[in-house]
């Protein structure tokens, strides 16, 4: 046991992040050290000094195609009314292309324009110029000649040039190394089998493969525990080692962050916290002639810091310049709210809808994996900002190409376990095209096709008056509008309850008596709406029910939550509680359709849409979930 | 010995690339096959079905903060007049981020909001709300969730996600086997000692290298005779053991280019030759049940001809859209001439001069591999277009970043070695810079600076009325703009001549008298108005001069050129003679200034490169050469 006490530290830093980031690539001065290594093994490796050519390429006079070889002087009075005879081996030499030119001889004649007479001899009609069809020495590559500077990042065309140049070893620098150290009680590998209380470790891997996709060499360091002399033992190691050291996590302000007082004890503590959101618990230092960058725990902030002060590190080692991502302009489709004083980093999900590029931000909680990995886009807000209205035009960075983007089905609404299968199948059928969801609720996805947002939303609106599914509704709503509604799926909806339902839940009425904890869904989602009308129709409200208040935002989100907890009880579709091993039990048949704006619905996208959810594939695959029917030759309905 | 005699087949198709790819895509129907591999090491491999979640994550309510655990009811009474007390175990429990909520709370208070009292009660003056810095489960992912469809790149922060929701192993494409077989008498590998007629077989590597970026898995075979027999037996082997075939080169229609007969014997032939310039000579087709593409020998036809066949085949196993370049609206600054009917792929320099992109054409040749590395980007001609103006607004494909391009110092005029060197001392102090050359002579150096395409131009232009450097060619031709001559180098011209000089040459009579194979430059350049002005001070002419009319870019080539014949002599600067190993006789002193246009000179970019021109590194380097001095305290001249 560790005998130091340490004083809790509570408050961070707020240092601007460029200021940060200068300060640390200020005190990253480790000398490149370079290695050489095979030419033709060399791809994507920087050169770490200028590349001369070691022979000319080619290095002879070589002939530029197939045929022979002649004295040009020697054929000038060839001409079709008189051709001209030429002997083997005195006038001329037959060459293929590559071949070299015998020095007596200073012209080529294309195979195409000979006329083989016998063995020994051929005919022309037409006098070469000196040099012609002659590739002469150095034409593609000059002996001596610089063919790279230090600092370029080898491509496949590139090693073509070294090894025609016989440069077949070249200095490249070395790939500098960085160790990763997890640290946590709390942290299990991947393949453990969970209890409550364990985390999975994964940033590590992750970062370890974010350094290598930068030119770098991971190292990931085993699960150091929260104890202080083993955190103090690992960085001590570690900055014998390795050329950066990255640890994760501890770099906050609890009673258990212990890595900025081990640093302050061993080395320099430049920097803790920089003014960002998220990202902020960030700590950059050194021990001995060694950086260390101390990541924050949750998953989002770390990718983030890791790319602020780690890829600088790495790309000022190699002697290249940060990559850039490209930047695309696009419209916000909600307000942002920023904090003044700080840099706010919103993943965005864009979508291209009515030749327009419309950005919305997912969450922004730092403990989300998913935003990254759904985000096609970050948005920037500069501490000076308190942020955007819905409708400016912003600059984001792009995570992927925009062709990809352009070619993406924007999908919003309720969600369905369908949609994903949709996604599978139709990327299946045409691998340039995808669907792109998020899960707002049907009144959400109704609202952004009215706000052209959206191509596709999924609804199942029931009217509590005329007891009919999402007609009304797009009436009421899109009044005014070219939408189409697509009849899709008849499904079940109804209670999801803890295996065996303990508390022995029937109907709504139930669920108020019993005291269930409800896992209620939010509002303006269908199931909602359900919801609503069943408690009315019981003579029941929102206060009789333990949990209204709290709210989910899928089927799945639902059956999780009721899964964990033997006195809860939701309310969700059949293959949501079947996937979480949930009893069942039915309360109501509904439609869920597919609202299309009319131009999306007539477009290459829209039909090609339509095809796959017509076709047998998607339907088998649909079948053998259960408790789903698609509609079969489904019918439109134009508004 | 092959008994066969194949025909020479002279004439290639023209068909349209579109059509051949096309054909060749819809040939090649191999069914996808999948591999498991762990998730921590599919770092750019593409999913092979949808990946669904195992569990959730957080898969327990997940304290969010470091703090107490508490039931928000029982905390309501908080206020700051009234301080509630809370005693450990009873109404609240100590959580560090990410610890499991114990049961019987429902909120979590950040430690900075709570007093500790002692070891057992602490002190609250703000009430907590239901839910408040709890991740419920499956905040990130939901159990049974789909992460990702079949034909998505995995990403490293797509990897965290996989570990996260506990998929441990992925089932991911296999890696389409692609083998490469280099055939040709002439080939020998890089590390062979060269003799006349050998060629270093290169292409192999470099196809290898880009079909590992594309995602699929090389073998390069080794080289195979040009012998029927042998290429046969190699082809049959390759199709049964790999999943797409290349040869190269044996695709023309030469004496030699056994391969579209044989593939017709064994197999289908689709096409041989397509409608482009370079990349013509193409063979696909079919043996058994696998694709075998013939690509020409020429290096960029071949790998163009690879980019175009081959990379659709990969991306079709792996189930991804191609990737596309990002494109780029430019100027030409030189007018380029297409044929009708075949579409041209040119090569260009891209420089970014006056707030606008300028591109010229490299050199078309399809064996400069050079122009490949050098190119910033590619110009595509449709083959309904005679070509384009100079100042036409054309679209390119980019091989670079624009922002490299942007940051690139535009460089013309006369070819010498120091550039180089200025320029890879430039990228050590500043990674981001660099200096994009062309060797065009002085003349046209001058030109481009006039035209706005170059930011600095090499010239040494003497005057063979006054004798005097640059000063009057540039008050001649940019009367009237800004710019601004830059004293750079003294450097030495003389005779360059074959070790021994063995038609003991020492002046220009000697070169007529003697017969020597003169070694030219190109009109404009320095070199070449020196050697004219000698020749007339001599009283000779250009009908004295062996040579006079053919003409060399550069010192080096020269040079290379006298290396090669005992009969040869040249004109140029003594680094090159000494690179070579060639005797030298010196000449003439002269200037090799840098004209710049007054805007650059002035920019940061300006007093960049004039800081590096005059840094002790550069200097040190320069001396190291010989036969040259930097000029002192620089002390340009405004036009």
């Amino acid at each position: 046991m560790d005998k130091i006490r340490y004083n809790r530290k509570i408050y961070l830093e707020d240092k601007p992040r460029a200021q940060a980031r200068n300060e640390v690539l200020a005190a990253f001065d480790l000398p490149q050290e370079k290695e050489w290594i095979p030419a033709a093994g060399a791809l994507g490796r920087i050169t770490a000094e200028p590349v001369f050519a070691n022979v000319s390429m080619p290095f002879y006079h070589a002939s530029a195609m197939d045929g022979i070889a002649v004295n040009a002087e020697a054929t000038y009075e060839a001409h079709e009314q008189r051709p001209l005879h030429l002997k083997m081996g005195e006038q001329f030499e037959y060459v293929d292309t590559g071949n070299a030119i015998p020095p007596q001889y200073n012209a080529v004649i294309m195979v195409e324009n000979i006329q083989v007479i016998d063995d020994e001899t051929i005919e022309i009609i037409e006098p070469a110029t000196p040099w012609q069809h002659i590739r002469p020495i150095g034409e593609d590559i000059v002996q001596e000649e610089m063919l790279f500077t230090q600092g370029h990042q080898l491509r496949p065309a590139d090693l073509g040039a070294l090894l025609a140049a016989q440069v077949t070893e070249v200095a490249v620098v070395k790939k500098p190394l960085v160790t990763i150290i997890p640290t946590g009680n709390e942290l299990v590998s991947a393949d453990s089998s969970l209890s409550s209380g364990r985390i999975i470790e994964f940033n590590g891997t992750v970062f370890s493969n974010y350094v290598e996709d930068w030119g770098g060499q991971p190292y990931l360091h085993p699960i150091v525990k929260d104890e202080p002399e083993k955190i103090r033992e690992a960085l001590l190691e570690a900055v014998e080692t390795s050329d950066i050291v990255v640890i994760n996590a501890g770099s906050s302000a609890g009673s258990k962050d212990y890595t900025v007082h081990i640093l302050e004890e061993l080395g320099t503590v430049f920097t803790h916290g920089v003014a960002t959101r998220p990202g902020k618990p960030v700590i950059l230092g050194k021990i001995k002639d060694k950086v260390v960058v101390g990541v924050p725990g949750y998953p989002v902030s770390a990718y983030m810091a890791l790319e602020w002060f780690v890829r600088p590190l790495v790309c000022k080692y190699l002697g290249i310049p940060e990559p850039e991502r490209p930047k695309l302009q696009v419209k916000l489709g909600r307000r942002i709210v920023s904090t003044m004083g700080a840099e706010d980093f919103v993943r965005m999900n864009i979508g291209y809808v009515d030749g327009q590029f419309v950005a919305n931000p997912l969450t922004r909680a730092a403990g989300v994996t998913m935003s990254l990995v759904r985000a096609d886009g970050l948005l920037v807000v500069p501490p000076e900002e308190l942020g955007y209205e819905q409708g400016d035009i912003v600059e984001v960075e792009l995570y992927r190409p925009v062709e990809e983007i352009k070619n993406a089905i924007v999908f919003s609404g309720s969600h369905d376990l369908t949609i994903d299968l949709l996604s599978s199948q139709l990327k299946r059928q045409r691998t340039d095209m995808k669907i792109v969801s998020s899960h707002v609720g049907s009144m959400a996805g109704l609202m952004a096709i009215r706000k052209g947002e959206a191509h596709v939303a999924g609804i199942h609106l029931l009217d509590p008056e005329t007891k009919e599914y999402n007609v009304t509704y797009v009436r009421k709503f899109l009044a005014g509008q070219d939408a189409v509604l697509y009849p899709f799926l008849k499904r079940t909806q109804g209670w999801m309850l803890p295996k065996g339902n303990p508390l022995g839940i029937e109907s709504v009425s139930d669920i108020a008596e019993k005291g269930a904890d409800y896992a209620n869904r939010q509002k303006g989602a269908g199931t909602r709406i359900l919801f609503d009308l069943l408690l009315k129709e019981a003579g029941l409200s929102a206060d009789d029910v333990n949990g209204y208040d709290r709210e989910m935002f899928s089927h799945l989100s639902v059956a999780a939550e009721v899964k964990g907890n033997d006195n809860a009880a939701g309310l969700g579709i059949f293959p949501a509680a079947r996937a979480m091993s949930l009893d069942f039990i039915p309360v109501a048949d509904e439609n869920y359709d597919l609202l299309m704006t009319k131009a999306f619905f007539e477009s290459e996208k829209g039909i090609w849409l339509r095809s796959v959810i017509q076709s047998y594939a998607f339907k088998a695959e649909v079948a053998k979930i259960g408790g789903y029917a698609v509609v079969e030759n489904s019918e439109p309905v134009y508004f």
